[in-house]
């Protein structure tokens, strides 16, 4: 019963967005590129929210919030960044609408037209340090470690429900600091969270690298980045960490006096952001054929109680014994939710819940009252059994989810150990690089953009990352044979 | 030390402005009528986001998220809401920029134009309608409760911080029923619930009503409020709750299969929404001429210990002592913040925690520590004792936030109560709206939105809401003589 979802080895494209609306995640809008992202599909976006928060709070950071618009003239005060973002923006030129002549509808009130357009933030860094350059004077004032939860727009040509939309959801931190430094320590530490909240929610084992130039964000120094696999051996840029430099505190005109007699220097900064994409990372990196799979930590409810009746007597009877589980499995702080849906039946509910990647599924029927047992399902492994309802079970549920948990995670893992490679030849990379299996290929590189440019355009291949656990290790680029002293990360990319 | 915050008795209006900037909560960005809301005014509303969401899951609404963009036509597709909005949305006409031709920033480019023009939303009812209709097919799919956080605009021409911004944060609930019954009960306890946050957290005690037919949400059947009056004598509408009845089913075609026999009807509607303006209405309710004062249960931190010491060793032994106390009122769940700076002298920090309304300070110096005591001050009265440091100080803590909670809705409660009045003539009536204390007045209306329009060009009072426990009382309409069966209420309002 997978509800007629698509074969991951036959449609892997069509399985994923097949999956996303069927699990009742996000379907597309009637708006182009927009998406609306359901009531369950938010759940777990609520639960990364949740978790990133703590974090960011954790390090310090506290939340704010800048403009939704940003001035046209704005944009284009840091050379980079507005070629980076011109390309793709809504622009807002009108600010009133007026009765049609016919009467039929409305129209734009052509008098009603702003002296500068607004632009609809692509991203805030722009809007956030013109503000920035009145709130900082003097180092007393840094760091300014600040972070804003908000939806952005980037007009995609091409989109697909999370992974690239018109809108989305995100966070961006943006850090100002007195040295150059405590800025890129500040870039690290952010890239190292991501990491983190990947590998011990998402169940992601993700590589910390740096982009090379060309893939860099319009405006940073230097940007940090964490890379996924996804299970089409494709990869996943799942968050970005950027040391901005100066250069956003020149074009706004950012100073502070200096605590070694009050000089006035520019200010450092750094910006950093995951978004709504991170759910299509959940989504691809451990979903089946079957349907979802969550890891505990963000799934909306860990355990669902279906009772198997067949009279208003025997459901009034399991009810009892699985409000009792409900309430002890709470009290171990995990969230579950009993579906005593008359309307419909045991086997429609167990496809539900597996194509909704319920970590846990308890049945409880009639048998199970006289046993005093109860039927666990754990939809990872999609393995059942049956276990006594006894004082120990609460603490088995809870075993079994951390263990549900780890697994997904040593599942993923070895997938992209399986799934990485070193190569030594443009032969074996091109090779690999075109396999179904696809995934991550360690190969020599010359560090210039015109190598790069070139294996992307043959291969289709982009350098994900330098990793940060670079090997020092003498080599020759795998397309020019120039010298090399580490091996970079290449791979197809969503 | 007040910061130079002017008195409210001297400018009511510009001690609102000025408060709002010098206490850090937000300030006008350079984008008109925007504002951005600075990380202490933001840490307040986290905390009503947080407490509201609570309440609305337990009454068992779900979150999601729908677009920002609304297509032109479909908020055309209900005649009085397009009546209502059209006049102030901001309109999407491009989604490109490109190089100016002399080189000197970017324009607008002319090849990208929308073929339809997008608004962006000043509220969610059509796009969300929209996807109603794919959602709701029978009565098995109802009722659907879900709510929206996000951030929407309204082209507004006078705007102020908080009270009336352009771009504002809000949430906006979104519910279909197969029942207009249904739909009623659901319209009239999101009221209740948003009367219960005012009172609760807010400390502002609120009128629950009905709206005039002048005063109705646009596309609404009827609109509940409730209604703050303000330390300057004027209402504050703080939140409205919208019986739809068929109005966007109809204009959205949303029917559903009833469950005797699946006839097709319409769908039964409600919306629902608070908004950043309730920062306002705490603002201006609690606070004085020293700065602001905050309900403990919204304060980004209840409690400020300011250390009194005059070397290092002194600081050393006075933390020691602060991060104990910090540690046990945690313990009771109270958030405290150790301000331990060295570069901000003491008299400093106590004019700064006045000015941003932290409930409690306690302040230790070298005798507190001799003495085994602390001085507690309480913002609200601006009262300080000493208190002994001893096993009981925590609960003493405790018991004084909620102590501090309690009086500053009972003060807020006095002033309402001191300032409501039943009047029977319209001299009485225009005496009392003219007068500078303002305030509440009962009055007997005929029911007209004539009287209504001719009372409020007159003085400027307009009906706030019929109140959901109006007396049955026989009574003639103030203004025209005519009858009427119980009293409205009037004010001028923000």
């Amino acid at each position: 019963m997978s509800k007629g979802l698509p074969k991951r080895s036959e449609d892997y494209s069509l399985w994923y967005n097949e999956l996303v609306k069927k699990a009742d995640l996000a379907e597309n809008s009637d708006v182009r590129g927009c998406m609306v992202i359901k009531p369950y599909g938010f759940a777990i976006w609520e639960k990364m929210q949740a978790t990133l928060d703590g974090m960011f709070k954790d390090t310090g950071h506290s939340n704010a919030y800048f403009p939704l618009f940003i001035p046209k003239s704005y944009l284009s005060k840091e050379a980079d960044h507005v070629e980076g973002f011109a390309k793709e923006c809504a622009v807002v030129t009108h600010y009133r609408l007026k009765n049609d002549e016919n009467g039929k509808g409305v129209v734009v009130d052509p008098d009603a037209k702003l002296e500068e357009e607004l632009i609809v933030r692509p991203t805030s860094e722009t809007i956030i340090w013109n503000s920035y350059k009145n709130w900082i004077q003097s180092y007393r004032d840094l760091p300014l470690l600040i972070n804003q939860w908000a939806n952005v727009v980037r007009w995609e040509m091409r989109t697909r429900l999370f992974l690239r939309t018109a809108e989305f959801l995100w966070q961006e931190g943006h850090t100002a600091h007195a040295t150059k430094q405590e800025a890129i320590d500040e870039t690290v530490q952010m890239m190292n969270v991501y990491a983190d909240f990947a590998e011990n929610f998402l169940a992601l084992p993700v590589l910390k690298g740096v982009k090379s130039e060309s893939e860099r964000f319009a405006g940073a120094e230097d940007t940090y980045c964490i890379e996924a696999l996804m299970q089409d051996g494709k990869a996943l840029q799942a968050g970005t960490s950027h040391f901005l430099g100066q250069n956003f505190a020149k074009a706004f005109d950012v100073k502070f006096a200096n605590a070694e007699g009050g000089a006035m220097e520019y200010v450092w900064g750094t910006s950093w952001g995951v978004s709504t994409r991170l759910m299509g990372a959940l989504i691809m990196a451990h979903s089946d054929d079957q349907g979802l799979v969550l890891p505990p930590k963000l799934a909306p409810f860990q355990v669902v109680i279906v009772p198997i009746f067949k009279s208003d007597e025997q459901l009034a009877e399991i009810s009892e014994v699985a409000l009792k589980i409900k309430d002890d499995l709470k009290k171990l702080g995990i969230s579950v939710k009993f579906d005593n849906r008359k309307t419909h039946k045991p086997g429609w509910k167990f496809a539900e819940y597996e194509l909704k990647g319920t970590p846990v599924r308890i049945a409880i029927g009639p048998k199970d009252l006289e046993n005093g047992t109860i039927e666990v399902a754990r939809r990872d492994l999609l393995e059942k059994n049956v276990m006594p309802l006894d004082d120990t079970f609460a603490q088995g549920i809870s075993d079994l989810l951390d263990n549900i948990q780890e697994t997904i995670y040593k599942k993923a893992l070895d997938y992209r150990t399986s799934h990485s490679f070193e190569v030594d030849t443009y032969e074996e990379f091109k090779k690999i690089i075109a396999s179904e299996a696809g995934g991550f290929v360690y190969a020599h590189w010359d560090g210039t953009a015109e190598t790069e440019e070139r294996i992307k355009n043959e291969t289709k291949a982009t350098i994900r990352c330098i990793p940060i656990d670079q090997k020092q290790e003498e080599g020759k680029c795998v397309y020019s044979g120039q010298p090399s002293k580490g091996r970079v990360v290449f791979a197809k990319a969503y």
